[in-house]
């Protein structure tokens, strides 16, 4: 309920339109709609209204059957922007194309866009240190897509070879935001940081064994980076990376 | 050594106007050129031209005449940005106000500028959960007015009084980046992020007590956010928010 | 042996109608009574009495011919209490039914009731953040109507849409006791601890995935809550809640 | 604002005693104000209406000046109960008593409560394991008398002397609520969870050394305790054991 | 190579019966002997003499032709004492009983004794706390009695019912030495070693879920035991506690 | 109360000797005895009687006042032993002197006994491994000595130097029981596990720095030893270690 | 681009036989090439050049296929050293011998070389504690002798049975670099340290259970190791201490 | 007593120039010898036999006069290469200065020599990222002097400005050794072995804050590095580096 919903309401009552008990029931609840109960969840529909993206499906834990109802769910609510759902699993894949034939299906990133995806504002550039990092690149490229940026990908770029990163330095430097992806010792976040101003996001993956555990090292490694200027999302959390990228790369390029 | 030079030096070589000798010393020593050895210290005199934002003095752990000396150093480098030193000790605050009269230093952020501050582009709010947190909170303020953002402040929303935030959500909501700082259980990014779509960064401070682990708590909870959109710096690390922050803020606003 | 027993048994002495000897041997090995031998498990026959409910049978990691044997020795021993057995693994479910027809069986919250449920005393509301924290939370509203407790549940209310929290304020105002159920951050203690003053167990889950470390984020979180009178149990530890809500809500009542 | 206020507003709007554009602004800031700003602060004022217990004071970081500077603005907010500031430093105890001559103050329990202390309503028992877990009981103890509890001491019963405990059985037995303070291996709470029923609100203390790692030991101990219902609170939290027993006890009482 | 075989060394290089070559290569070579190399591991034939305790076949990590041969080696070594394995997987039950059909297997305790079981010396009494511990305490209880000791049980002892330890006083008070195994919060080294005075071996076992952290709560909850005398082994080290108080039953009971 | 008194009260009610009333409240009471209230501590005076070994003072934390008052109780009550306490600070030392002028104070292991130390039975051998380390070998030492066991140092004998540690093989393997301090990597209880069978209690010290984290790496190190028979107490626990050396000597010599 | 080469290119310039576009282009991009793009990975072409060895492929977590596309692309690029994949997993053993004939492989190892391996310069001692050890330590025994190191293998000499280990002394004191591989509690480096003088590295293993944490105890253990001159790597990390004790042993050996 | 020793004694016995007894008397008490007993120390003179490298006095945690008379000790036992203390405090400066007037004492590496220092063998380069790693870095290349290497120093590096670090890239290449010193994320030991193939001995520093944990986010990502060849020792051990580094360059200069 907006302000300007208010105002007729309270019109509506000085002019005796509306009763007062409606008035008083209608304020009372207003504000607390915003959701659609499907039982088993609460969608939040207000949620693109307040922060300007819809909801997101997260599919680990998941029923296959609760994953299409709530994409289709969040299909319906809105036009502009596609349903989209993270962390399929394998057996996931066929059942949700064929509910949704049209829909855009990264296997590697396991994210499924359902409706047009909408057209690019800003650019992200996504950079991963190793092809184990592939899978969360992935995703995050895959919803910095979906959220309206335009990606780049700079792949396979760790910090035992520099040089290979220098040769995308142009891609580093005129993006609008950067996701920087890498797990073992985490270093890459503090290299690129150190050769472009440009806002970074580092994104720690699990790839690693021993004194890695399961992307501590990475973790700690980019949160202490001496480069400025670096912010962290969780370990693997790459929906989060592109989510905020995208956000970052829609306003830099607002006219 | 920017492309222009290397482009001049090759002509000059074509034209026989410098020695084969004379380019190639030049061309294998420049680009390993661009800092200022202090003996102590070796000065990124290249960083403001690589990111767009100078070098920093971090004042921790260095001796009084060695922030003098190298604000002096960073100060007569450039003139577009103040020098800028952070964590500055109590013991600091009166020789550095003798040696540049006309700086700008505040004792709760422990920073100091010395040297005009820029014109503003674009604009950060600082939004912190207690009282405790204030020194976290002012070192991203002053970090992100140094940067040349215009700052600000929400104080004392924590989320056991939730309403006390809803009272600032225009401000929220027209910043281009927030930075959320709190302590404790750090849950106020979470209800920030989930009320508004700005840009997030999240500082945890170290403020807490038993199980808060010196701020692990807090730093673990924003990493493990719900709303999506949020980033996170290091533990009491105002200055990385600010730096990222004015970032943001600056590319947002760019015409 | 209770106190009236005690009298009983000296008044028997003095009278001469039991001899010392046997007083002695009653009064030696009566309150090392209390437990039933059932060879693989010492069954605590006493705790009904000691604290008000009775021992209850924890299914991971025995054989369902052992849980099926405790809770037949349980529901012999009692009347006004059903036997409950809790953490029941898939293949449980079939044989448990079997054996005993008549009981309550819920396979979200793996849980048992072998026996009538009891009359309610006092109301417990049971909170839970998001979709996958349902088991845990299922197990604690079980747990609870099973230790006579009236039950309400409010589904996926997690931090980053307040509202659909707020619509069910008068549920957690008017409730005896809350139970609130999250993982990954664990922030929603804290914002209901903020709304209102009713007693408050806060169960973190395991929900989550890397640096939420199986429940210790939100853990922590809750551990460090910034509202006051929010105590904690262990992480997935619904039952541990459930008791204790029960217990407050039975008091709360007592007429 | 309550409910019963919006009534009387939208009777104001339908009656013409109250023009649309004054009820509108009415209803757009009235449930945003419910706070004190105090510059540095933003008090609290309706957490007393919302969860029955006013904000309170937390000493640590802050100055004696501002320690005092909201004692008194609690104190003038409201009647009925006293205005209450914990983890008050030494250096506190003289100026905090001049300002509040008939305040109560605590030394051992670094607690302050100005104004009349409220008539008991149920009543809670503090046990503690030993000599050096006492200020953490003392706190808690305090707390919960402000808070409007009868409150019942258990001193220096460590499993280590089982019979020590023994002695109070009585006092365990019949309390509303209970709080079990100790540090080292925590496991008093498992002994006291087994021998009665009464709600039981666990406070892991720092005591110890080595391996105690500043309390850890304790807190597991009892997040992990076998007893059921057992409930667990921050290391050498005892405010917000005291809280939440006196909300226990209060409903506990009620006619 | 002892002291009166140095000695006839040397009458034998002074009356001429052996060359000094010959002497200096034994005295080099001598103590270096003391194992016998079976390719993939060089058995400790020295090790009983050492320290009156033979090597032990760890079976974790071998595989079952492995085990076997080592067995057989162990077997033929000495006669006073059998050959032990522990950590058998299931599928070696099988191969192991056809190799050594006179053995004695324990499935429950996964360990396995090849030779005459050696007369008990001294007694040690194995106490546990919860039926899912009984893997541990079969585990310690197999190997005390391998090693020379008479072995009582006390099960299910939790202290959440303490009553029913105390039925078992004598058992605890008479033996030479205690194994008190316990997971969860490992409270029961320390009510134990409050009643008794016997030496006492403290193991945590990784019985429990969330912040047990595989029996982590339990190891230290055991290494910050207020009862002094209280010593601790590895996490779901049965092994070690059963040779270490066999060691203890041994010596008590020397004439 | 033990088994004689009831019998003896039994015959008095049966006799007529004593009413039932009387007999009621002793039994009912009596187990309940055994602490001597000193107001802020309950003195366990039965601990002696039950365990062998009188209660400790544990000075950390207490008042000079405080430990004096409890040593003269503990000194007062029993013949056999002195009153011991641990633990003491700088500043204790003088006062303690002057109340106790005849007791024996070790300033390096921060302990005093008040009374006759006991004639020896038994003899634990102490080996510490480098000179950090004296501390809490002396505290072991002390304590051993004042629970009755004749004591055997090694000093300075880690393992970067093994052939220090041969020299006292025979210290180490006549000893009743052996107490091996050592911090840092904490390798020396292997190495003496590996050389002698006699029972072994490891205590790692917090001797170190970096990744030593206190101790916790010595602790890990001796949990996890690949000689059998180790076991482990506290970080710097040199009293644990000393009372269980102690009893485990005494039982040894036993005739 | 070396610095005859960029002298060459200068000239051309300086003669007209190069024009001053091409030259720019060449100093703008020649330093970025040196690798390899198969686009689901860029093989560092250069690392053979910059460091001695050649890029190696870390097999877990990649397809078959991509491991033998990437040996061949590794062994089509250079003549001198084979091409060196590790951490083959079972499935990759068959398919790895069919594409490659001649290639040795071992499968405790899980390592594979294509291409002749090289004259061995210098020598390395694998020294390994236990048993369970040995995977590690044939890794670490490949990749020393694929990178041209003589290797000698000692093993099963845990310091439980120390002499085992002075057996060898002569491989130890004789070796141009020691790799010394133990899980557990990680003892051997210290001990073997303490012995000679050789530069050592340390290898933790996952080896143990309970509170050795995957190799954490051993690790901690290795960094703290009393003996000066220990060095540690990740554990399991046998790869990395065979490259490091081969490049010591080469530089030794050089004439 | 080595080998040529050993024949000479069988040869004495052999002629009768020396007793039986006598000779069985040196063979038992020979390898035991070794150390000079200082009462509270066993100085290991037999360590430069066996290492090459004499044993170092740690300082922290002794007093004055014991570094003094170890240093003496030291001293006086060789004449080839001075005695070494190492984390000397700021109060033994000025005593030990004066105890030995030609001693090398640096207070920025808190370490001394006492005694010529050798002709060095090799060299060793020292990195540090940035000023504040500068005490450890100085104790690393004050040791490596000692133990014989020619040592070059690389100042502030850190990866934030890389060209700084390829500024001296021909001392990384030309060094026999080289140590990297790098506190916060730890990354200049991955870049710097992924530019040069030339043994590194990686040194985390405690520098930093918040996540930094004192230096263990450092130690992880040094432990995790991609550049294989990097090996780690402890936390602010740049003793342990140095002694390291001058060994391997020790044995590359080796005629």
């Amino acid at each position: 309920m907006d302000r300007s919903e208010v105002r007729a309401l309270l019109d509506a009552v000085a002019t005796g339109a509306m009763s007062v008990a409606t008035a008083e029931a209608s304020l009372g609840t207003a504000p607390l709609q915003g959701f659609t109960d499907l039982g088993f969840a609460r969608l939040d529909s207000h949620r693109g209204l307040r922060t300007g993206d819809a909801e997101v499906v997260y599919a680990a834990g998941k029923t296959t059957e609760q994953v299409i109802t709530l994409l289709s769910a969040l299909h319906g609510q809105r036009s502009g922007r596609p349903a989209l759902a993270t962390r399929l699993t394998d057996e996931m894949f066929a059942p949700v194309r064929n509910a949704f034939p049209d829909c855009e299906l990264d296997e590697t990133a396991r994210c499924v866009a359902v409706g047009q995806l909408p057209v690019t504002t800003g650019s992200v550039a996504v950079v991963s240190a190793g092809t184990s990092d592939e899978p969360v690149a992935a995703e995050a490229a895959f919803v910095a897509r979906t959220y309206g940026a335009e990606v780049h990908r700079v792949r396979d770029v760790g910090v035992a070879g520099i040089h290979r990163l220098v040769a995308d330095f142009g891609v580093l430097d005129t993006a609008d935001c950067l996701i920087v992806v890498a797990g073992m010792e985490g270093a890459l976040p503090s290299v690129v940081g150190g050769l472009v101003g440009t806002p970074l996001v580092a994104v720690p993956t699990s790839v690693g064994y021993g004194a890695s555990f399961g992307g501590v090292a990475a973790l700690l490694a980019m949160l202490n980076s001496c480069a400025p200027g670096v912010t962290v999302v969780n370990i693997d959390n790459g929906f989060g990376a592109g989510v905020f990228a995208a956000r970052v790369a829609r306003q830099s390029a607002r006219p």
